[in-house]
């Protein structure tokens, strides 16, 4: 894994903006690590749940590995993959490291840490959020719904500074992505404001 | 209110599909009604939560009166509205029933009916889902997280049809809302495929 100072463009996110990351609806990668496996996969159904402290659900499905992770080391990673990544986020939606143990080498992901932090971070999104799980078990049981509180919020500035999104700034290659079913998604559209 | 028959277009969304209204991560606008009151809100953080039963989740938030209708009636109505409803969607956020009791009115909702059901639908959307409330009082005490189980889905087969968003063939009017703050949102933009 690299070090974050290898990679330029990424800052800090005031948690109490961290919300701003995932309130458009974007498809997510979730990645965690146990003592012995890393586990990454893409999720759609992820959302903020609390501005202060930030808070933000995600929907893990009984059969994934990195449910399992989570579960085992109590934190997780949720990032906003974009455009440049859609073949990978779709692969990493598809395969399962229970079938395909090279699944993550296979699609192309390659891990980072953030500082002082153990948490697998995947290279190339436009934003992550590191959180520790809120052990639910009847939620996380009867719904796979999965709650973690925001620790850490980082973006790469190229897309994301002072809080607000730079989707009609940047080029096509960094919107995010909204899935719909199978190999399709929408990408994210331009700016509309109310006066 | 009006008859869903005075109002063409309206298609019913078989339930199997009912997760792709929400899956590409649109705010919606919430309703419901008790034996006293109408009331119907934004919420930026929806998801599906579950493909069969269809299930999906929002955050609800404890000063909102549409939260106290929902826990008094144990139903409601998420819909899917679109840029030409972007002022109305934005006053539903931004204004409370509590403050406010001509709200609705004063944001330029037009309420309907579904055949066999007397859950108040907001005129104009894309799509509704009309969903019972699935009571889990710790969920909605400790994170605001209501639960629904989808008993009915329609869309307007103008911009949803055959089980797929028409976003790039319909007019602009017809895009879905993603809110970032404030007044600020995004449109949905152009679908993406991969192969």
């Amino acid at each position: 894994m690299n070090e974050l100072n290898l990679i330029p463009h990424i800052l800090p996110v005031p948690l109490e903006k961290a919300y701003r990351l995932l309130n458009h609806g974007p498809t997510v990668l979730v990645s965690a690590q146990d003592q012995t496996h890393i586990g990454v996969m893409t999720a759609a159904w992820a959302c903020p749940v609390e501005f202060k402290p930030a808070k933000v659900s995600v929907v893990l499905d009984k059969s994934t590995m990195t449910r399992t992770i989570i579960e085992n080391s109590g934190y997780f990673v949720l990032q906003v993959p974009n455009l440049k990544q859609l073949k990978m986020v779709y692969a990493l939606g598809m395969m399962s490291q229970h079938d395909a143990p090279e699944k993550l080498r296979q699609c192309g992901v390659n891990l980072f840490h953030f500082p002082h932090s153990t948490l697998p971070a995947v290279e190339g999104c436009s934003a992550w959020l590191l959180c520790t799980l809120i052990v639910e078990p009847h939620h996380q049981q009867q719904h796979d719904l999965f709650i973690g509180e925001v620790i850490h919020a980082y973006a790469d500035e190229r897309i994301f500074k002072d809080g607000h999104w730079l989707f009609d700034q940047a080029s096509e290659d960094w919107k995010s992505l909204h899935h719909v079913a199978g190999g399709h998604f929408y990408t994210i559209g331009h700016a509309v404001s109310v006066e």
